[in-house]
């Protein structure tokens, strides 16, 4: 029977950010990552709009961010590594209610050392040609919508896109070069959790018994490791529920759109916010909506992050719902931009969001051989190269990872018993 | 259609302590409590261990158990009520590892003011005809089932069980008096989620709609409310997890066996722990196994609190285990105590308990026109009282709750927004 070091469950990004990682500061030890993809990020992390942006209130989450938003300009820019990295900006446009409620989230992320800039309702005007900021009252439809005023735009500096495939590619080719193995097409289908010592009793493990998870079943046979990493995202509750372990994450799905058109070009010549001179990424003052435009497509993703009503569901294959388009977002989008007023979705896709409700950052946590990497709340590729780091520590069994850049990070933070994680207040 | 102020899902005890204080504190507002069982408690309520305490570690627990315990003990002792309480005392026997674990937890809890007593090795020994406290080094048994010496038996005093029957029939009568209504047989299939100002568009609400709670589904139709409550214990994720609400609790399974006897005779003749001179409640020093005396049919009920290996999982119908019993419990339980070496159990049931993985604390929060109240973690009976003074606060908007005895209790201290509630370190 196969047998390894370690076994990590998923290849999507915190699957092989943590495999390599492990393997390249353990390189005595095997490693196997298995997927049942048949390549790399193809899971969830392929559906990501693959946004990055330093702009947390949480500590943990800027640490995690900005550090790994670091080490992606540093292999892009000094390595050589083209990860489509844009950075463009993510221009936060306040409402009324946003203003009250995040003006001093802002205010002290700033503290923290994130370079924000902040534009008046004025100057976005000039800046954005046709974009609409205010609404007369007599605008009925702008009263139904609950649409309001934007007060203020907020420009997080250290932001943009990236392009996941290639970000993916980095950690697996990396991670294969150090010698980690990876098995695709091999879905696990449960966790083998067995007694140290095997009486072969009807029911084992017991409580008497000290026992740990062993290994895999897959639907290729079982697999035996030392550990195993859970990195599965949305399936996570379906491996740890039925050992009882509680990944304290929920599915959910969320949806892109793409939209093109002739309309759009404006925002695609924009002074003032980036080199690119593109509009950046926007979050939208009301109703969750967010967008970005794609460079190299001349697009824009759209999507909108909906809690209430949005049911907490795994979905095996979830798919985009163009009414969701039609009335969830667009009603809203074109009053403050015009330019999407014609246009349908040119393609469109829905992933799962694996959501941590109680802080919103992630969870790395050890029980019973069984290190659980999950809950980047829709952050995962952002903060992934700090999320493999800490995976590895608590691997090794250090009370620190070193970040990029030195930084030092508490492992336990992240974890259950000493979790020591602000509750992050810019969920996007 | 019919139309309440409040519709509280779920006539076991959190349902009905919380409707009780609604309508008591409320008096002109119609309350509604459903269940899908034909009378009240009939869920997990009556599949209880129905044992009570107040040692916790965390300060939250103890006040809300204290005090519930206290208002117990006033509804028997000073009104009459026979909730069959019997105060016998809770026995934690301490062995090597337990003892470096939890004897600063009970020094803590001392200072909180929980009246404790400590028993050495060697009285526990007297006290208790043929109980054993030490194994032999040669005690091959003992080895394998990975027994620990006890050190030390910690017994809390304000402790022991009750008929949890009556106490739901307490809420129940005195809910009614009040002029609250039940409708029982009735099965509430979905939350009713609408939008304030309805447009009728397929897919509504959207994020850009005021929404909330409207009412419920049921096998009987829709139930209209301005505020429903889910106390539904187990089946919460059920109702909450389709409109996009987090409970925070995943349902596991439980059971008990009953246990009858001539040779447990001794453990219902035993001086110096309770005025019943029985064996108090036991905490087991390893296997997180534990029993309890039921005084009226000479049985004692024994459980274990198995974590590890025990799913989670929604069971509509849970079973026990015939092999749970005798390998995983019986094994060590007749080591220490051989007085159940030769019997079978003469009854045995299962529930669900509904575990907050995070502190083990309830769980008492509005979302959305929803108040859900859950995640007792299986001591919802022993801190019902306290909880249902909570959740009506919460209804009545205070900042506060007035727990039986006086004692301000701060609501949003169980709330998600500004949780304070410590990890429970005395998980049983």
């Amino acid at each position: 029977m196969p047998r390894y070091d370690v076994v990590v469950v998923g290849a999507g990004i915190l699957g092989l950010t943590s495999a390599y990682y492990i393997k390249k500061w353990n390189p005595d030890k095997s490693v196997l990552v298995i997927d049942k993809f048949a390549s790399a990020g193809q899971g969830n992390t392929a559906k990501s709009e693959a946004s990055f942006r330093n702009v947390f209130s949480s500590k943990t989450n800027f640490f995690l961010a900005d550090s790994s938003v670091d080490f992606y300009f540093h292999l892009q820019n000094d390595l050589g590594y083209n990860l489509g990295l844009h950075k463009i900006g993510y221009l936060f446009l306040l409402g009324e209610t946003s203003y009250r409620k995040e003006i001093n989230v802002f205010r002290e992320v700033e503290k923290k050392g994130v370079e924000v800039e902040y534009f008046e309702k004025d100057d976005l005007e000039k800046m954005i040609p046709g974009v609409v900021l205010e609404f007369s009252s007599e605008d009925e439809e702008a009263k139904r919508l609950n649409l309001e005023n934007v007060v203020m735009g907020v420009l997080g500096k250290k932001c943009g896109y990236l392009d996941a495939d290639s970000l993916v590619k980095f950690y697996e080719e990396s991670f294969k070069k150090e010698g980690g193995l990876i098995q695709y097409k091999t879905l696990v289908t449960e966790l083998i959790l067995e007694p140290l010592e095997k009486y072969c009793i009807p029911g084992e493990p017991f409580t008497w018994q000290e026992a740990k998870i062993m290994g895999v079943k897959t639907n290729r046979g079982e697999i035996r490791a030392d550990t195993v990493v859970v990195a599965a995202g949305a399936w996570s509750n379906i491996l740890l529920d039925p050992v009882g372990i509680d990944a304290r994450v929920k599915p959910k799905k969320r949806q892109i759109f793409v939209l093109k058109g002739e309309s759009l070009e404006p925002l695609f010549n924009i002074k003032g916010f980036n080199k690119e001179r593109v509009l950046p990424f926007v979050a939208m003052p009301t109703a969750e909506i967010y967008l970005r435009p794609c460079i190299e497509e001349k697009t824009f993703w759209v999507g909108c992050t909906d809690e209430l009503g949005r049911k907490f569901e795994l979905e095996e294959d979830p798919q985009p719902e163009k009414y969701f388009y039609i009335y969830g977002i667009r009603l809203v989008l074109e009053k403050y931009f015009p330019h999407f007023r014609n246009l349908k979705p040119l393609n469109a896709w829905a992933g799962q969001y694996t959501q941590n409700s109680l802080d919103a950052n992630p969870y790395i946590f050890e029980e019973a051989g069984v290190i659980t990497v999950t809950g980047a709340s829709g952050s995962g590729i952002l903060k992934g190269d700090a999320i493999g780091r800490v995976a590895a520590a608590l691997y090794m069994g250090e009370d620190y990872a070193e970040l990029y850049g030195g930084r030092k990070f508490k492992v336990s933070d992240l974890g259950v018993d000493e979790r020591k994680a602000e509750k992050e207040e810019l969920v996007l």
